[in-house]
């Protein structure tokens, strides 16, 4: 395990991995670079390989990542998540329940869920979440099978019923990136803006300012 | 977990659903016929549903093999087994390894490994397993993306060169089934021969009954 708890974790730009839309370009430079550019939390996320291909990828990032003190989070796989050591797993709502994963992972271990509602992220926390994605934020082209995009009014809403930290996904980019965290979510998630870019450390980079500066602007509110 | 511990696993007769060879029947109404016809072990393999799903239907199996005092063994996902308290994991050659897997189970939980060759028994028994399906012994209608079969000669070297469980697996039927214990194996696994049958309650008797006949005639040489 990290010595980075769910308390530390900090979602200000969060990457979610898709090899498909790498470009044939490997994960890992891709991840390294991102990391680079200033992401600050990283989410494998697997859908068509095995077991044992999933394991390989999560332990090979989790190395990279582990140099440069930045937390692993695993989409869906607690066996995987377990397995490598990762920081975490991300469970959306048609994976492992809260209650069922928090009994077989040790203290510290960070448990993310996906939130498509209010109804969703309010349940989360009472079961102890320690974040929420709340997804899709805009209409995404990464994600097909999402619900109805819950906008900035969405945000706004949630983040007046939960105290827990949010993080926004779902079509963000660096147009409308500001104003999700206005919205008052505390990071943003990307998958896309960062993996397909030509230049994941600069898109990163330029990402990252910008959510900086809108959490500062916030905070003097 | 059960009260039934690895060194107590009864091989016999071990079946593997799919629920796609159901013909539209319930799998625990499957299930628990097959039990009461004579089915020793359980596998529930999934590979298309989602993992919220995953485990309703392994937590509902579960209970019904809990009351007949018959192990459940979830096929590749250690996070299912875990989270609802099987017996243990069915794990292939591109699931997760067993020294990851052993590291997060507790003691006495069963690991079961797919051998498709000697060198994948002889590397099971060396690495800890507690059982092995060697697979296929003969050609499956069931399974298309199998090794070469291994036929009853595979069944033989194996078994003269490996001491633990050996279950045969792949093409197994009421005409075979007796040539793969007499071969050396301590059981069967079938799939389509239980799943498809028009009676699985029938099926699974008559194939016990050939098992028990065959090691009976074993046991006497």
């Amino acid at each position: 395990m990290s010595d980075k708890p769910a308390d530390n974790l900090d979602l200000t730009l969060y990457l979610v991995t898709d090899r498909t839309l790498a470009k044939g370009r490997g994960l890992n430079d891709i991840v390294r670079a991102a990391v680079a550019g200033g992401v600050s939390c990283v989410q494998l996320r697997e859908k068509q390989c095995s077991t044992r291909q999933f394991i390989d990828l999560a332990r090979s990032l989790r190395s990279t990542l582990q140099s440069m003190n930045i937390p692993l989070i695993i989409n869906d796989r607690l066996d995987i998540a377990l397995a490598i050591e990762a920081d975490g797993v991300h469970l959306g709502q048609d994976d492992m329940e809260i209650r069922d994963a928090r009994k077989l992972v040790p203290a510290g271990f960070i448990i993310g869920i996906s939130a498509e509602s209010l109804e969703d992220a309010i349940r989360a926390e009472w079961e102890g979440a320690d974040y929420i994605g709340i997804s899709p934020v805009f209409q995404s082209g990464t994600k097909t099978d999402t619900a109805c995009p819950l906008g900035l009014t969405g945000v706004k809403l949630i983040r007046s019923a939960v105290k827990m930290p949010i993080v926004g996904i779902g079509g963000i980019n660096r147009e409308n990136a500001a104003s999700v965290i206005s919205a008052g979510a505390d990071g943003i998630a990307v998958v896309s803006a960062i993996v397909s870019a030509d230049d994941p450390q600069h898109a990163a980079g330029e990402l990252r300012q910008i959510c900086e500066n809108a959490l500062g602007t916030r905070r003097k509110k």
